[in-house]
Parts: C-alpha cells; structure tokens; sequence
C-alpha cells in the first residue's frame, strides 16, 4: 500500500466534490465484495456523510446492509481496468479481488477493505434509511475516517504529480474522463 | 442561445454521470434564481431521476418547493466564472442574473429556465420527499425533458471541440477542474 495520511472528517468531502468514479468495498461475516460506483456524492460537511445508489440486486448491497458498513475509495487512473472489471462483474459470480488482481490494506474503523491503486478512502457507517434503500437504493453513510495519498491529496488540496494518479470520471461502456485542468476563477 | 437538441430522457444521466458542477435554476411567482451545485447526481435511469441537496436557507431551495420544479444546467468552462459568482452570494440579496449578466432561455416544460452558456440541461419536477428535504436537505427530482449543445453532446456521446466548452468539477475556493482527457479501457 501506499503511504496514506489521514484526511480531517470536515474536509472529507473534497475527496469526492469533484465528482469522482468510486469504488465500494464492503465485507460481512467472512465475505468481501467490491464494485464500482460512479453515483456517490457527498451529502453533509459535518458530520461529514455520503450518498451512493447501490442496486438491491448486488452482493455489495447485501454485505452493506448486513454489516452497516461500506468504505468509498476514490480510484486513480492506473487502475482503470480494475475498476471497469469490478464494475462489470458480480461478486456472486466470482472473487473480484483474485479474478482482476484488486489488492486490499485493513480499514480502521470497519471490516470492509481499502482498494489499494485509490487514492482516497472513506470509511462509512450506514444511516439506516429503509424508504430511501427501498425505493431509490439511495444509501446514506457518515464518515467515520478518511485517508488519502499525500502525494495527489494533502492538507485539503488536489495535485496530480502523475497523470497515472489523475482520478477517473465514467462516462460509459468502458470510457472514463481523466480529471483535467485545474484552474483558478478570480 | 446556442442550437440545442433534445437528449432521450433514458440517457439524459449522461449528462450528470461524471460528476459535472451544476448550476439549480428555479422560477416561483415571478421570481427567478440560480444558484450553483456540486452535489447533484444521477438517480435512477428510467424514468430518469436525479438527486441534489439543495440548502434550506436559500432563496433556491424556496422557490423549488413552492413551484415543484427545477432545471440542472451543466455549464461549460467559458462560463466558470458565472458560476462561482452565483454560488457564491444570494439570490435573497441580489438578482444574480442581472448582477453577473446570467442569460436565460425558456424551458419546455417547467417555469424556471435553462442557462446560456451551458451545454446540458435537465428539466425537473420535484418529487417530494418530506424527510429526506428536511433531513438532508437532500431533494429527488424526475427528469421531464433534457437538452444538450449538440457540438458537446450528441447521440449518448461526450466530445470537447473547444476547451471552453469543457464540462467544471468544483474543487473549493474559486478552484475548478476542467473534464479532462477521454479515454477507453478495453
């Protein structure tokens, strides 16, 4: 894994506003899953929670209602493929950690995984909101801790020193936008 | 206003699915608003939904729950700085529309109208959620009509002729990405 610095829950949500692809990693009772998610938002800065739509027929939804649980990780362009793997695949159907080679580190505060090759994570703890999971498979989370890598995210502000570690924007059917540019209006 | 062409409301998410920066317009009884939004995503395919939190103080947030509706305009880079500037002060205080020179177009089927200098919009009629405004202060729209700059978006398909006609992600304090490079994972 690489180095990872703990991000303040408040600015927290900066590692989502620009409107990143996700990944969410979810594990109860000995079973792991991982998909990619790229309806995820951030909801509240404090206590800092999240929105994600996870559709009721995924092993993740089941692991995340299970457990409470869930992590959102913020992947960087050098694992594309893994995250249009992930993506594209059932964990009911097969391991998506040993199919597509997706290496994990421990979270610190839930039993979900971190995906190594992000560069953000938050680790969430469902708002049990039974409407909003049944009738829009709208999932709400608080932020219980949030890493990112130093070198692309740190106190607070984005750089992207490799184009490698550019975060990703789906767009459809396998293509992705790089984040781009950033530029400054006065 | 620039050419515009209606966007099939199933793939009208398309508009919204990386993660673009907003722009809420909102119209009751003869007052009209925009403000900016990050936190606006897609919901649901079909029928097209989206979800966005909207702040309980704003004048925004006002006129959508009396009138029902809204629109989630998706501005280009030319206009960034309209956006900061209308995200950042309110519409109780000023009319931002004459203040920053914010023009608009009429919107085919709800009063608040679409923003010119943006390439995608989305035509709203608020599904009310009591709990969920209240609580979060998150709100659940249905997409009635969506339109796109056809130089940007046509066909479900996202190109970028002009870097100033680049979708905006919100990073903090006046600082933007540009949608960056397209690419295909195989």
């Amino acid at each position: 894994m690489n180095s990872v610095e703990a991000v303040d829950l408040k600015k927290s949500y900066l590692l989502l506003n620009h409107g990143p692809v996700t990944l969410v990693s979810s594990a109860h009772a000995g079973r792991t899953n991982v998909m990619a998610a790229s309806w995820a938002m951030p909801l509240d800065l404090d206590p800092a929670k999240v929105v994600v739509v996870i559709d009721r027929q995924t092993l993740t939804r089941e692991l995340i209602e299970a457990s409470g649980e869930f992590v959102l990780n913020v992947p960087a362009r050098a694992i594309a493929e893994q995250v249009l793997a992930v993506g594209s695949n059932s964990g009911r159907e097969l391991d998506k950690f040993a199919a597509f080679g997706v290496r994990t580190a421990p979270a610190s505060r839930v039993a979900a995984p971190l995906i190594e090759g992000c560069v953000g994570w938050l680790e969430c703890r469902l708002i049990p909101e039974a409407h909003n999971q049944q009738r829009y498979d709208l999932l709400i989370g608080e932020v219980l801790a949030a890493w990112a890598d130093p070198r692309v995210f740190r106190k607070g502000r984005w750089s992207f020193p490799d184009d490698s570690l550019r975060t990703l924007h789906y767009v459809a059917g396998g293509s992705f936008f790089a984040t781009g540019e950033m530029f400054d209006v006065a």
